[in-house]
This record gives C-alpha cells, structure tokens and sequence, in this order.
C-alpha cells in the first residue's frame, strides 16, 4: 500500500513567489486526506497532482492561514458537481468558523459535514486512523497522528512447507488464523507488525504531548518557522525553531524529519543545516515535493523533489 | 504618464492550472488601484511583479471567486506593517461583507476604510475618477470606468514664436492661461484635448449601459465566459459570449477589446477567434499578461506577453 505526502504549501503565515500557504495532501492507495487548507490551495493542487474529491479535510488551528482556501475549494467542488462526500475536522470551533464562512459556498449538493474533534479524538479510515492532539500554539491547535492498523506478521513459508502444509490455498488460511493440518498459526506466522505512523506537529512551540505521540514515527513534518536567532520570537509567537525540532525529532527516534511552515525570511538552506546539526534525518521540501513513507523493512522515507518538466509532459 | 493593465488572473469562477481568479492591477504613474481580488491574488502578484501597497480596491461583485482572496491580502499587509491607507470600494453590501471577514483579517494597524458606492458614483484620484455603473449580472454588479481629467490642448510654439513670444518662461505661461505680450492662450494653445479612458466590465451580460459607458474608451476589459455555443448559458447565467463582447466593442467603438473572465472549458483561442470575426481589435491575455495605454497620438493600446524568463532575471 503506497503512502506518501505532497507538500501543496510550505510557507507561514504569508505567501511568498515560491512558497505558498500551508497545505499538505496525505495519499494513501486511492486515499486522498488534506491537512490544512491555506489560501490557494485547490490551485496549488490543480497545478501540479490534480484537486481531487479529498475524503477529509483537517484543520490544525484556526489562524486563516491554515484554512482560508477551503471556502473557495468547496465552492468549486460544487462547480464541478462533486457527489462524494466531503468531512472537514478541526479543533472546537470548526463548525462555527465553517459556518460563518457559508456567505461564501452557499448550499452545496455534495454530502458535506463539519466535525468538531476533542483532543485525543481518533476518526477511522479503512486500515488506518487519524488522531488529533493538543500541541502548544496561540490559540486552541492540534496535531495530527495518521497510524496504520498492525500489520499480520510474516508467514514463514518455508517452515510451513516443512511441516507439511501444501503451497496454495492451506497457506491463506494460516495466515488468516486458522489452524491447517494440525500446524497452528502462531507457529508459522510472526508476531503482528506495527502499521506505519506519521505525526504533523500543526503550528506549535515544542511540546512534550508532540514527542510522545511522534516516537519511532516513521516521518514527522514539523514546523519550523525560524532558525535560533529568532528563539525569542519562535516563543512568543507559539513557533519553533528548526533546533527546537530537530531536537524533538531526535528525543522522539523518529525515522525522518520533514520541516515545514518557514517564515518568509528563509529559503531553506539555513534551516536545513541548523536542524541537521542535531539530527541528521531532515529534509525542508519546496512547494510540490513529496515524500514517499515505505514500509520499513522496504526502506527509508523519501523526499522526492518536484520535476516541473516532468509534470507538464 | 505611464497607463497600464496588469492581468493577475482570467479565469472565471473556477481557477485552472494556467489561469488564477479575476484581478486586475492598474497602474497609472506611481498610483495602483486593484480591481476585483479572487483567492490567490497576493500570491499572482507576489510571483510576478510583486505586492504592491495599492491605494485602493474595487470590487466589481460580491460573488465570492472576485473577492475571497481579500481578507487574507489585508492580513498579509498587517504582517509586513503596511503603513499607507487601503480603501476597499464595492456595490452595496461591501461593508456588510468586510465587516463578517473581520474573523479572518483582525485588527489593521493601516488606515483602512470600506466604501458602498452608488451606480454613477464617483472615487477621485489625482489626475483621474474612478466610476462605479450599474451592468446587468445575477446580483447587484458594477462596472467601472477609469477616466483621466482633460489634458490641456496642443501648444503652438511656431505660432507663438511667429507673434513674437520669446522662446522661454513666457511659453509656459501662455500655456497656464496667461496673456503674454499682447498674445491671448487660446490664439496658441488648442482646446482641451480628453485623457484616457479604460472600462472594465465586470461580470455581466450584454448591457447598454456598459455600452454607452465605454463609447471610444482607449480600452475595453469586457468578461467572455463563454463561446455562442453557450449562448443559452451565458443568457442563463448573467454572462457574456465572446461575440457578444466584441459587437458591443464595436458599438462602442473602442481602441481595443481585452476579453477575460473565460470559463475553465477554454484555452483562449476559441474566445479570440470568435469575437476578431466581429472586432479585430481584440486581445485575450494569459494571466500576467499586461496591456499598456498610451495617449492616442503616441500609439494604439497593445498586449505583452508576459516573459516568465526576463522575469526571473
């Protein structure tokens, strides 16, 4: 099962000639979950990977660089005769802040509902689940865990041979549970392996709540809004510097640090270096890059950079 | 004095790949007024010729793809500490809708004001007016025109020299309406000669109003959602056919016809070929496309293609 996450967005708070409001797009087989939904992004999204019929839509905070792009997004849904349903999730308020935002998408055909989540709260996928958090910014904010149901374990094929299971159908059955021939599951299928996890700190100071829930994840995106020369101001304001997350990254023995959310006053470059310093997993994708979150014991998490050329051919 | 159009989005309701929502910078010497402000427009502008502090926005409707991408460009001029003040002029209405937009923008530490405008109302700036007029759409739409103050006519300096003025100071004050030597203004200055005029159409079906509004104006910014295969939906829906646009231009007898505002189904060529059969004198524009205007007697208005690679450079 693929999974991968593209970047439709990686600046804060204001756009910059490269870098547009955050959005995240989370792929996962013919899954399509958006995380934040900052102004422009359904263009974002139509210049590059397409603007699909997204299931979810989850709002990290409330702060309109986070979600003014979903009024309009909805509004075009609707344009282009959308019939899937559509749930939006967010901290409390959501539904109040969607609400209010109707004067711009109207009536829409398309099932449409706006969920208030509870920190902690967990909305079920097929095969995997979403859960909210509290992180540390200005207002009420969350992160997000996206975690893989556990996997079965491996089937030792060739011990299930030698006890005299035949190759075919006896096979599926022992790894569906079943005892086949007197042979018991357990002695040819492995422990369950544990799903695949991806944590998105949202805006944040960091927090301990964040590195509980990203240890051992397989990617964490994290913001980082400033490099340690504006430490003072990453607090005051609710953000975190690239060491602050790097730091986090390494506490939490996360696979690979994925730093977003920059201020306007970077490029990348010097908050790439400050983060690898501490932990050198990291990479600070540019708008359309993806990253490619593989099964362990298939490899490493990926940044794939994005080929314009490639795209338009 | 420079007069120009800055095309930072022609598509109509719906963004595509190539083409952002409806915005149009004018500029005119040092002055840059916006007109219409659909989402992304701070990032087309901060792509291409940068974001600038513009003195003023109109907007043309309050159908959401023509001004949602507002109330994010206020913040983003907070966050950079705009100083200069912003007024934001529209139909009836664009208080109302400003103010419920408060959520998303907060407290402005510029000086900013929200202005309903009256059909036949006028918003003066130095050298020229902007007017608002009423054009024929599903809700409540203005068109503007943009007309420049009377230049002075033509001065004769052969003439003047010829009835002994001396070439110097004296030339200028015969210009500014004083007799010099016995010789009157009006023997060697002609009369008045009109400044420009550039109108923009709004969204709207055909209208006499917007015809009379751009008799012989240097140029016509008209929508042309759609082709004449659309006819029956263009009627439906309070928009314009590309033929339509180009008869009206002709009745008008303008300088040049610039058609935006095309529905995702067109590329351009199809709009463009259909309405040059009626009016030659017709442009369709790419987003960042620009149109300069200059005084009748220096040339004809013409599009430049907008030069991605100079740009960068």
């Amino acid at each position: 099962m693929d999974l991968s996450l593209f970047f439709a967005g990686t600046a804060g708070s204001v756009p910059t000639a490269r870098r547009g409001l955050p959005a995240l797009l989370l792929r996962r087989g013919g899954d399509r979950l958006l995380f934040d939904c900052g102004e422009g992004t359904q263009r974002q999204l139509l210049r590059t990977v397409g603007l699909p019929d997204m299931q979810a839509v989850f709002l990290t905070h409330h702060h309109a660089d986070h979600w003014l792009g979903l009024p309009g997004m909805l509004k075009s849904f609707e344009l282009r005769d959308r019939r899937s349903p559509l749930t939006v999730y967010g901290p409390p308020g959501t539904e109040a802040l969607m609400g209010a935002m109707r004067i711009v998408y109207g009536r829409l055909r398309y099932p449409f509902e706006v969920v208030d989540l509870e920190a902690g709260e967990a909305v079920e996928f097929d095969g995997y689940e979403v859960t909210a958090f509290n992180v540390r910014h200005r207002s009420h904010a969350f992160g997000y865990a996206i975690v893989e149901d556990p996997r079965p374990g491996r089937f030792d094929a060739e011990l299930a041979t030698r006890l005299g299971v035949a190759f075919g159908p006896d096979f599926g059955r022992l790894q569906r549970g079943e005892v086949v021939d007197g042979v018991r599951p357990e002695q040819v299928v492995g422990p369950d392996r544990p799903g695949r996890k991806v944590v998105l700190s949202g805006d944040t100071a960091p927090c301990e709540m964040l590195r509980v829930a990203a240890h051992q994840a397989d990617v964490l995106v994290h913001e980082a809004t400033f490099t340690e020369e504006e430490r003072e101001r990453a607090l005051e304001t609710g953000h975190s510097t690239a060491r602050q997350a790097a730091e986090l990254a390494r506490d939490a023995d996360v696979r690979l640090l994925v730093l977003t959310h920059l201020s306007t006053r970077y490029a990348g470059g010097e908050i790439r270096d400050e983060a690898r310093a501490i932990f050198d997993r990291t990479e600070v994708p540019r708008d359309f890059d993806s990253v490619d979150v593989p099964f362990p014991e298939k490899g490493e998490p990926e940044l794939h950079r994005y080929d314009a050329e490639r795209a338009r051919a």
